[in-house]
This record gives C-alpha cells, structure tokens and sequence, in this order.
C-alpha cells in the first residue's frame, strides 16, 4: 500500500460526478471551477504534505489495524500524543493554506468517535456496527480517502424536537428502513470543504428520544451520491475568486455547503447508526470533545498566519515590527492559548475500551469559549499594526492597480519605502481575506455554538464540590440551598 | 434660501465632469452606477432628513451667519449643544444608512476647525484667511453642499519628515505659488463619501515645520476639478454591489477613494492656508478632538443596527431575543459607552474666540482607543448571536436561492419557524454587511491610528501631577526621578 | 455668612452625641479615636479646599437661594455645568484623600433629588414637602454641614417585598405617624462617611406599591439623634489604622456604617416623604442618574492616584516609569473614560421643571457597567507595574522595619537605588492601601449593583426601533416576534 | 520507611531553633504562634492528604530512586503524566487550604530542575553535583521534608548587574569558598511557606556572566540554620490573625518572608551550583517553565473555591445562584484555562537526559499571562456576585457582631432568609479573604512577572517562520526588513 497522491487524488475528484453547485450553475470539475480550485488545492497540500519529509511525521502514521503508513487523517487515535499530532496537523494546514480543510478534519474524528460508539453499541445492543465501520476504515486507509463530516441539520424551529417539526425532513432522517440499507432525507448545512472531498460523513444532533428515532442516523456517503443535491454557500469577496489578479491573495480557500439529500439510498455496509437514538448523545459529546480540543489549533494556525502578515506589512509600510512588539506578543499568547488548552483537554482525557483516545469534556468546551473570541482579537490587532490599508481592505482593485490609464498613479503612491507596491498590495489583500474575507472560518459556531460550550462546562463543573469546600474553609455547617 | 432637495443634489452630481474610476472602468454617472449610487444614495438620505419633520431638529439648524435655516452639515457649531447635535446627526445617519456617509461629515468638521485656526492665523500673521473662508462658508450654507475631507497623505517612507522623501509627491503640496492661487500634486487617500461629494475640503497632516511648508496646504475643490483623478477602493465583498438580488442586502453603501492631483490649480479664494506651517498642529489637533469624540457616535449608530438585526435573526432562527439578554445589553454598553464618551469630551470642551466649540483634546483622544476596540466586541456578540448562517454569510447566493432547479430545497430548508426563508436570508446577509462585509466603515483607523490617540492621552495626562497625589498621600518627600 | 471652617466643623463633630461603635467600644471623639479621625480628615480636606483660592472654584459656588458663596456641597444643581461640576468634585476629593468621602457626596445628590421630587408630589398631591425641604436646605448652606446619605436597606430575603418580610424592620418604616413627626424603625447598611458627618439623609428603595407604604420614607436626621446606634464596618487591614508607623500609609481614609434606628422620631420639619409609595421610583430612579453619572469621577480620582503611585514605585524599584507606558496609558483611559462618560451622561440630561438638573438615565446607567469593571484593571496594572512588592503589600511591618535588632536589614535590602528604603516602602504600602487595603471603595455595589444598572440599560434601550431600522435596512417587511 | 505524619511534622518544626519575627518579635513556636499557625496548618493538610485513601493517588508515589512509596512533593517527576499530578497537588491544596503552600512547592520544583542541571554541569565540567544533589534527594524522600524555594533576590537598582551593584550583598552570593563548603551572604525575599518549611531551596537570577560567578548558587539550608534571620512579611488584614472569632474566617494562611543571610556556612554536601555561572540559564528556565505551567492549577484551585463561595453568598443574600450562572461559567472557564493550558505545556514538553520531564517553555510563559490577569477577574466576579457585603468586607468586626449591648441588632439585620447571620458574616469575610484580604496569594509576581513572561513569548515564537508563511500565501517574494 503506498500513500496516495495529489495526482491520484485530483483524478479521483474528476471523475466524480457533478452535484454542485454555485452562483446559480454546476460545477463541471471541481479541481478547475475557478469557485471551488481553491478549496481543493488546499486540501491537495495536505496529501502534499504526507510526501514532504519535513512533514511526514505530522501527515502520517502507522495504522494500528494494518501495520501500513497511511495518512494520518484515516488514523485511529489511540493514545494522547497521538490526539495532539490530530492539533499538530490542523495547525500546520492553516500554515499551509491560510484557513480551513474540512476535508482532512471532520471525517477523521467521526470516524474515530463511532469506532468508540460503535464499540458501545454492539456491546449493549448486540449489532454489529463496529465491524462494518472496521471495514470501511480499512479501505479508507488503504485509499487515502478525504472525508468531509456533517452534522448540522437544517433544525427548523428550534425551539421544537425534531419529531414535533411540521416539516420532518429539518432533521436528516431515515424514510425507509430496507434490508440491504436505509433512505435517507433531508439537508446538512455549512459544512466544509465538501468540494474537495471524496466522501461524506454523517453525524446526528444529540438528544434525542424514542419518538426522535430516525434521526439517529450515522453513515458516510460518496460525496456524488445519487440524490445528493450541493449547494456551495458564499463567503465575503468570494467574487474575487472568479476575478483575475491578486484581489483574492491566494490560490487556497475555504468553501462551506449545503447539502440537500433527496431519497437517498444508503447501503447498509455503509450505515453505522440507525434508530439508536439512545447513543446520540455519546456521538456528539465524544465528537464534540476532540473537536473543541483541536479546533484551538486551527485557530492558532491561523493567527500564527497573521502574526507573519502583520510584521510583513508593518514593513511594507515602511516601519519597524518591534513597533508593535506588545500586540504581536498579544496575538502569539492567543494563539498558544487555544492550541495549549487544547493539548491540556487531550493530556486529561482517557482511553476508550475500543481502544480509542477521548479528550477530557469540561476542558474542552471551556477551550471553545477562547476558539469563540480570542481570535476577534488577534484580527482586530492585525488590523490595528496594518493601518487603514488592511482594515477594509481600502485599496484599488486589481484592474485599477493594473490600469493603462492611471494605474502608475495607484503604484507610485502605494510605494512606502520598503518592497514595491505590489508587495504591500498583496499584503494587505492578505489580512483582508484573513481578518474580513473569504480566509475567515466559522470556527466560532463550527461544531456548535459557544454558548452550548458554555452550557457544558456549567454542567461538568463540580458546584457543589466547590460549596462543600467554601464552607469547611468559611467554617460554616449550615445547609445553604437556593432560595 | 430654501433647503437643497434630492433632486437638486442628484442633479449637480449628474451635472459633474466624470473623473471616478472602479474596476477599471471610468464611472459616466455617479447616481446610476452600480458602483457608486449605494453611497449616494446613503448621502441623499441625509439630505431627505433635513425635510423630515421628525428629523429636521437634527439636520437643520439656523445659520449664526446669516439667520437662515440650513443643513446642519453645513453649520458653524458655536456651543457645546451644537457639537451635540454633530454626534447625534451622525448616529442618526448610521440609522438610516447602515454605514459612513463621509460627505455629510468630514468637511463639516474641516469647516469648523478652520473656522477657528485662520482666525489665529489672521491675527497673528495678518493673513486673510478668515474672510476667505467666510465667503466659501456661505455659499456651502446657501447652496447645501456635501463636502468630503482629506488628511490623509500616501506618506511615502512613514520614517521620514514629507521634505525628506524621495518622491515629494507622497504628501499632497503646493508646487507653484500665483497671485491668483495655487498649483498642487500629490495624493489623498482612502477618504469616504467622495463620489457622493459637492467638493473636498484638503487638509494636511501635523508637525510640520520650516522646510515642509509647501505641504502646508488648506484648501477645498470641487470634486470634478480639472486634474484629478479618482479611484474608488474596493471593500469586502463589493462585486456583490454589481448583482441581482439581496445578497448585497442594502440600497445604502460606503465608498472611500483615492485622489490623485496631477498639478491641479486652486483658485486662491478657496485656499486657507498655504505655507503657514506652524499651524498644521492645530489643524490636526482640532480636528481630530471633534472628529474622535464624534466617531464614536458613528460606531454606536452601527452598533444600534446590529443590536436590531441580532434580536431579528435570533427570532428568524426560531428562537427568542431576551435569550441573548446578556449579550444584548453588552452591546448596547458598548455603543452608549463610544456615544457618551465622546459627548462628555465635547462637554468638557471650551469655546474659541473665533466662536466655534473645541472639544476636550484628552478625552476625545480616550474615546477613539474604545471605538477602536468596542465594535469588534459588537460584531462578535451579534455573529454570536446570529449562529453559523451569520458568521460568514454562510448562505447560498441568491442565484442559487433562486434557481428554478434546486431553489425550492434551500427555501424549505432555511425556514425556521418565524417569517420566510427570504427574510431569514436578507438579515442574515444584513449581518454579514454589517460585520464582515461591505458596511464595515474603517473607523479604527479613519481619522488616524488608535496608537496616535493612545500617545495623545499620554502626552496630555498630567502626570507629575498625579506622582505629586501619591507622594502627599504616601508621605513621601523625596524627589524620583526616572532611572 | 462665611464658609464654614475646618475648626467650625471639627468642634461640631466634637460636640455630637457618641454613638459610633467599632471593635466593641464606642468612640467617644470622632476626630481623635484611631478608627474614624482618618475619615474625618478626609472631609476635612474637602473643607479646606473651599478655603484654597486655586481649588475654590470647584469647591465653592453661588446659591440660587441666596446668592450667598456657599460650599458646593450644599448646593442646588440647575444646569449640565453645575452638576459636571459634582464629578470635578468628586474627582478631586480622591486626589486630596486617596478615598471616598461619602458626607460630601450622597446628602448632596439626595437634597437635588428630594428638590425635584418634592416639587411633583406637591404640584400633583398639595402636600407641602419642597417648602420644608427649602427651608432645610437654606440652613443646610448656612451651616455648610456634612450630610451622608442611606439607601441600602438591610433588605432580608431578598425575594420578599418589604410588606411580606417575616421581620418588617428589615426594611426602615414608619411605626408611627404623629402629627409632629414620624417614628422610624429599621436599619441602613454599609453608610459612608457617616463619622465625618453632621447628618444623614435617608432614602428608600423603589418599585414600593400600597402594601409597602409604611416603607416610603425620606427623611434628614442629625448623626447622633436619640435612638440611632451607629457600628462601624470593617474594611480590609483596617487594625493598621490603630497601630504606629506608616502601614497604614495615608492620614485619610473611608467609614462604612451600619445604623440601626431603634423607634427614633423624626419632626415633621425634617420629613420629606411619609408614605407617597408611588414617588419611590423618582426617587430612586433620579438619584441613581446622578450617582452613576459621578461616581465615574470618584474611581477616576483614584484611578489618577494609581497612576502616580505605580509611576513612582517603577522609579523606587530602579527602573524607568516609561518603560510602562502603554499600562499608564490603559490606566489613564480607563480613567477618562467613567469620568467623562459620566459627564456624557450629564449633558445628555435635562432640566426638571423644579429648577434641578437630572442626569440622563441609559447613559449613567451604562457608565455604571465601566466603573465595576475598568476599576479592577487599573489596580491590576498598578499592581503589575508594581512588582512583588506591592502585589500583596508583602514587606515587613513598621515594627520590624523599625526594629533595633534586625531593622537595618530590611532597610539595606530594601534600598533599589532610587530613594530610601522608606520611600520605597511607603509607596508600596499606599499601592497596597489603594488596591488590596484599606483605600479601596465599595464602588462595584456603591449605589446599587452593576446587574441592576445592566437592567436599567436595556429596559431603556429601545430594542424595537432597533430592530426596525435593521428591517428597513435588510428590506424585510414580516413582522418578526420572539418565538 | 513509613510517610511521615502530622505530629511527626509539627515536632520537627517545633525543634527548630527560633529565627523568625514578626511584628517586631521572634517566634517561639512557628506551630502555635497566631503569625505562623495557619500556614503550618495548612501545610499539614498536605501531609494528611498523603494519608488520606481518597487523595492518596495525588500525594504520594512510588520513587523512582528507591521503589518505596514516598510524599509526592518529595519525587521527582519522569513524565508529562507525573508533573501533571504537580498541577493536580496544588489545584488540591487550594481546595484544602484556600490559598498557597509554598514549602510543598517550590522546593520540589527546585530538586526536580538540578536534576537534569546537575547532570548537565557534570557532563559537561566534571564536576560531582548530581551525585550529591541525589544524596540529599534520598534524604528527602525518606524523611519527606517539606522545602520552601528562594529565587528572588532583593536585587538593588535594576538597572545594575549583580557585579555592578554599589552595594555587591543585593544579590545572594559565595563570599567564601571552602574546602568543606561555602559561607553566603545576602538575602532572599518575599519567599512563600519559609515558616512551616523544614529547609530552604536556594537558586539564583540568571543572565550571569564571567564577573557575576560569586552569584552563581545553588544549596539547600536548614531553615533554622546559624546565621540566617528570618522576618515575615504583612499581607492584607494579618493582624486579624491574632484576633478572636471569625474575623480572619480560616484556619488555614499564607506567608511570605525575607530571609536575610550574615555569613551563612553551607556544608558541601548541600551546594549544587558554585559558581557555574553558564548554568544559571538553565536553572531558571528550566524553574519557570515547570512552574509557569504548574502555577496555574494553584489560581483555578484558588478559583473553585471561589465558585463554591460565590454560589454560597448568593444562596444567604437570600438568591438562587442560578441567577449568576453566567458568571459562575465565566469564573469556571477561568480557572479551567489556568490549569489545562498549563497542563497543556507540560504536554508539549520533553524527556531530558537525565531522567526528569520538562515542560514546553513557550506556552507555559504564555500561561503566565493568564495566570496574571485571568484571576482577577475571577476575583472581580465573586465580589459581584456576593454584592456590597463582600466586596470589602463590609460588615461589623466580630467583637461588634458578639456585642452584649448591640450585637443582637447586627445578627437581625444580616439575617437574609437562608440561614444564620453568622453564616452570612463568615461567607462574607471568606470572599474578602479570597479576593482582598489575607488568602490573597501573590501569583501575579510570583515566579517573575508576566512582562518577563510575555518576553520569553516574543523571543520563543519564530516569527520570521511566520513571515514566510504570510509571504508563501500571499504569493510575495520580495525580502522584507524591518525599516
């Protein structure tokens, strides 16, 4: 078995059939459609990466079910310094590409948290789910398969569960059970790097009951799957990206999608959770557990990007980094404060009996709450050493930059004394697509909102615990109870 | 005299010689292109007002000058009240326009600032500026014009002194002396609300001595003036301005241009200042104690919207606004906080002989480090607020949102219980315009650097003053002098 | 009539009734007893300061009853300018004490408030209160007294209105009404500067109906009335206070008081408020603008200390107060920020048809928010700037520092190169003394809670203009409600 | 060999000869003089703990040197796992004491980190330190001493090197060198837990050079040791310490204290370091990140206790302490940052040589940063929530609350509805303890100060790294200096 490549990785996306869609037309061929080459040469660097030996010890691994090197992202993790390589290899995607590889992240840890819930569910229930994801993660292994993940559901009314809905199909949900699989219908929403991937896994919401049952539904799917409709959602500027020239900086980015699932048919070998409500609970908490740990790492990744691009364009602008010296410290100590926290989540977590890592919850929720805002201040930072130029991106667009007519006019008073206008250009068109355009993740609300984090972290934390010390400390023996 | 209506002022826009570039093409007619009529029509709203009988107390006033009742934008403001109402207009535009309208703003304040520092001029060296600039003030009052403003130079190497640059050029400067005016070259930059602009009130920058006197320079010029050249900046996601549809949601918009004077002559009866360096410094310290304690009017008037369209979504996506209470209520301390702020300064402010009121230099200063900071936290509590649909604008476009194939699915699937999946879109996109998108006005660094206010709240605390409090309280006799 | 001298009051203050207890025993003199003579010197000041030409401006004004100069204290406040005035005095009297002098502060206000609010319960009910309450206040400038003032209430359960608490008293009330006076029962909590002053003027909590009318009284009393036991609270490192040496490091300090009124009478001459439940709104509503709008300038005041005192410890620590400007600059904007948001707030007031002035209520309310946050940043950043030594006061005391056995130890160690070892402890004591002892304020809870003022702002916000505007502006027609 | 005990531990320390003041007196009896009684008691807790089968897994271990079960703060730490238990012991002794325990700490710290420094010197210089330094380890594990850390010298002017200084005995230092040891002179202050310590880990600044070798030092002394006077320092409200009742609400204290040093021999079987001025790098590098990463676990134990307290005060107020839920999550999420991302660091760290684990320098500086704010506002939301009574501790002494003639008045009015008003006053005076009085631990300078933290940040992130990340994105290729 040897490590796929890009080459073999882009061909497989061409043969793919076309399902999405953006700005009102299908995307023929995702590697070239100027709206989605982006999303698939980031994700392309990461195979890249595999094959680069100063990277390999991030992109690779040793599979525990085969012996084999494969990607590290088809990996069970089965142990701490395996989970925080899972950080490492998110950091070092944002360094590569400058924003977020859906692709290479969410397929992963679902494929990680069912092996655990599957585990589960065999054991209590008697199934036998756990060997047909064994299976399926054998030939993703062998592949070296991208596997997007999706769990938001379009929801609807969310004050109503999601059997109380006038419109079942806001929740994906199973219409038909049948021997040899199940049909599927519904919508997933935002999720990202879809374009780019091979395959789909799918995540239920979690607390769910009895009458909720055909929401409880795992599977992974061909991202061209028969009666699988995309829809890429935009992002801002992301015009830009169909523009010629450098107004969109980079040949990375980011694309998040909807995906409409009309009647879909499922193979059962496929299908690792159907009707098992009573395990959904488990799937989004372990899910959400490594999720919340690692995405502090994405979100380092990319202030470590803005660090870089903030020093560079305080040159730019003629003057000296260690101007800003206490704002740059800022940002790193943000930057290590998400990632750290998260390593921290991962240090306190436990093995499974499956034989997989879990992070450690309370931690790691509390880990979402800095991924939630930490990051606003490290753009708004960015955006104060860059100057006016960076803060809307206030210059001319490329066209005008490169006008016959006055263009000389826009480079002759762009130039500030150190690199040529263009350079400082490019720059600042760098921290706008990282600090307000197309770069910008949704690591705020993506795996789910900082306030269900919050809500956790209330919940786990030990209240009474800290009362019973208060009072042996305060030397008080009465009861207290709310009032 | 009677106030200047919309269309009056649409048709002087039309009337003007086309000089406005975007996207590299020439722009026939501001009010019509798709470029350029979003912020007109920001600008016209600000004229309807003055007409307005619920609005008129804030945009009109009467003339100290002549009796008259005119457009409070073109007003002298002689009384703390006055500069007030400065504040409240602006918040108020912010209400009806979603952003900056910057012709309604800067050469108000130019206006006012010169009021004060030609009569100093005058006096102290003899000059006739003051006349001058009296007769200019007239006729803004008389014919209700729309001035934009200009301080900022291209600044070249920002470690050199404007004489020493290499290219001259880089700050804007007088390069003929006439009797009948004068002949100037250079840049100003990023300025808001030029293509909605009458003319341009050209100011220059501060500390400026003997050698630099050619850039020395107070003047105003149509916006049309034969030799310069006009490129509008691009902003987050502009090309959506050129679309169908909602997904640029508003009819109001923002602009800020690049001016470049190819040897322009100014008629001497539009120049107030030209050589007299020792006054930059008031200039700049003037206008900038109004501009900073009024901004904060700007960015609260936007956070006011945000704080609308945050309950609106909340109750779009099937939920109920007092949830976000808390948050609420931070974001409107954070736009009460900038707006206040800044009325105190102007409270604590004194009159100059000219009759003109000068904000508190200080606190004005105080108040820009907050509007630097405290809109990041507003727009991070309403993209909190908003969920993942916010975040990034994470929607389809609304050519997908319309297609006759697949436009039905994201319809049903963005229904969420409360108003149409079209409403739902349209605040959603609201958000993103207003929090990463092309209604973010570039108020951290418009009007200079929260890093220069930060060193005028330095330079002007007293602070042997307070190490005197700590060594009477301390008993403390000794001298301490910094090692 | 002259101005009251520091002779004239501390005779007065001699004169008075002993009943203030702390540490068990009564203090027989307030002016000489350890605990409450650094209270009184502190008041001392703010008389003083009426006397010093350089400070009479604040410290003094002209009454509009008389037309007498009177202390400023004990005026009526009729415009913008004349309460900024009550923030430059509060302010001030931090820089000449380090601390709270709330005798000179909250009589003042509630004599303002009870002028207004006398004025609409007469006009509407034909009661004679404002008539008493002139006369009141005639003597009141006549004299030049000291007037604390109390609201807080003991409360009891706090989920219990006054009328359903299991024990009436705990909140004060009228047990009888005579037709010479009334006879009042209760308690008042955590009353400032009560040693310091000559009487007390007594207010009651809001939102009172029918059933709580008993519990509707303002009243002004002498501080040493028949039935009034007063036991002063405790603050931290307050047993300094009676010991030798410079660990408590200041000649001034702050009292809080617990009163219990024990079936005191109160004549009728001295009664501006006996059960008109429905003006406790008023009451409440007008002093809480005021006292929100000033007290910025009381933690300003400090605040402007903490920038002295960390400015010079820097230097006693051998180093170069610069080295820290960017945490002086913080400081110094935290400080012109509740101050001048707070004058904000003044100007956006108006006037009551009584003649007094009345803050603007959103916006005090707002400022309140700042002054229980920025505060504990401040003393942070003192604290930081500071170093080891101050952070927990941790140096010897004066006994060992005095020691003859191993006091030159200290000393020689002490010494950093810059002043005397005592020099440098003293600062570090004063730090202490303002952030961690016995200088710090109540300023979080001080006139009520930052939740309460955080209710106030958003009850007052109006959360459905804003959310029209952001309709207009999105072009949503629905109307959107919470679900 | 048995752990040892309590009274084993309190009869050791009660041999001790008498060296400490107080006060201006000498301690006779460190375990029952009111000065030094709480923080010996809260150090025998720790060696309770070790008895204690529930806390057992946290307080002891297995030697690596000896196999035998020893005190945990006696081990050295092989593992990540191992010096996570070191976050672990202190998050516990906050939670059993309320505050810091600096003799269970430091010195622990300190054999760990001349471990792998002693190893390192020898390696390389020949010398035998390691071997000695393990000698003295055996005695350690087998009488399971408890070790104060000395780090902090009393420094001069700060400006100076230690060679430099006018006086040369600010720094610690080798005034002779022996054949059989070494005679010290200097002094050491502000050093935590010295009272209830049985020896004194001494180590040095660093940054040493050639001229500074007589500072180069590293020994353990007894902490009764001939020559060595020791003086504890004040911290908040220590006097009430010494008085009746619940004033001072623990059993259970802190200290700090200046250790002076007249020509102290040190036998060398005691001296690790002599000299070697190239090492002192290491050893405070090496120090810091270990303890940076671990001091964490001591402000969010601290912090717990806090939540516990917080929720208490609200419960007698008389509230539900779900109504400051949003608080008590902030104050969670505060604490949990501390420690997990300290444990994070210890995560990311490395295996040395020698044997002993050490933490990643990086991100456990940048937890300092955290450690140096984050408790503050901790801090700052206790005393909201807790209202005006605790904010400074603002209610009677306790010999007004026993009062025969009026204490019956204070107990009715602090009664609230959910329990006594003793438990009330003892909540209240508990959060005064924890935020502004006498459990006050000083963290913020303790170990260094953030600012040096924040410069090991800057110096240890590679930001030219991070330029060409930013260059590779936004496809510059021009070099870039600073200007």
């Amino acid at each position: 078995m040897s490590l796929r490549t890009r080459e073999q990785y882009l061909q497989h996306l061409k043969n793919m059939r076309p399902n999405i869609h953006k700005f009102g037309r299908l995307i023929e061929d995702v590697t070239t459609d100027p709206a989605t080459k982006r999303v698939v040469e980031s994700h392309a660097r990461g195979i890249d990466a595999a094959h680069d030996p100063q990277l390999s010890e991030i992109f690779t691994t040793t599979s525990n079910l085969t012996g084999e090197t494969i990607h590290r992202n088809t990996s069970l993790m089965t142990s701490a310094e395996e989970m925080v390589f899972n950080s490492r290899f998110k950091r070092e995607m944002y360094h590569l590409t400058g924003s977020c590889t859906g692709a290479l992240c969410v397929g992963w840890n679902g494929f990680n948290v069912m092996w655990s819930v599957t585990h589960d569910m065999d054991k209590e229930l008697g199934t036998d789910y756990h060997a047909r994801l064994k299976e399926w993660g054998l030939s993703l292994q062998e592949k070296g398969l991208l596997v997007a993940g999706a769990l938001t559901d379009a929801k609807g009314n969310r004050k109503l569960k999601p059997h109380q809905q006038p419109d079942l199909d806001c929740t994906l949900r199973i219409v038909e059970k049948r021997d040899d699989g199940v049909v599927i219908r519904g919508a997933k929403v935002m999720i990202c790097g879809v374009a780019a991937a091979d395959e789909i896994f799918l995540m239920p919401g979690s607390g769910y009951r009895q009458e909720d049952q055909d929401f409880a539904l795992v599977c992974v799917v061909p991202r061209d799957i028969e009666g699988l409709t995309i829809v890429e959602a935009r992002h801002p500027s992301d015009s830009r990206e169909l523009e010629e020239g450098f107004d969109c900086p980079t040949e990375t980015g980011i694309t998040q999608a909807y995906l409409f699932f009309e009647d879909v048919f499922v193979p059962k070998e496929r299908v690792f959770m159907a009707g098992e409500f009573k395990y959904t609970g488990a799937v989004v908490t372990r899910f959400t557990a490594t999720y919340r740990s690692c995405i502090g790492a994405c979100v380092a990744g990319q202030g470590d990007v803005m660090v870089g691009a903030a020093a560079l364009i305080a040159r730019a602008n003629g003057l000296n980094a260690k101007i800003f010296r206490d704002k740059l410290i800022q940002m790193e100590v943000n930057n290590e404060t998400t990632f750290t926290m998260g390593v921290g989540a991962i240090a306190l977590g436990q093995k499974h009996p499956s034989g997989v890592w879990l992070a450690d919850n309370l931690t790691a929720h509390g880990n979402k709450v800095h991924v939630a805002t930490l990051p606003y201040e490290t753009k708004r930072l960015t955006q104060e050493i860059g100057g006016g130029i960076v803060e809307t991106g206030c210059l001319p667009s490329f066209q005008d930059f490169s006008s016959p007519e006055y263009g000389h006019l826009i480079r002759k008073y762009l130039t500030a004394g150190a690199g040529s206008a263009e350079t400082r250009a490019r720059l600042a068109r760098l921290i706008e697509w990282l600090t307000i355009g197309g770069g910008v993740p949704g690591c705020m609300h993506g795996g789910g909102s900082p306030d269900g984090a919050r809500m956790v972290v209330f919940a786990l934390s030990p209240l009474e615990k800290y009362t019973d010390m208060a009072k042996r400390l305060a030397g008080v023996e009465e009861d207290l109870q709310d009032q």
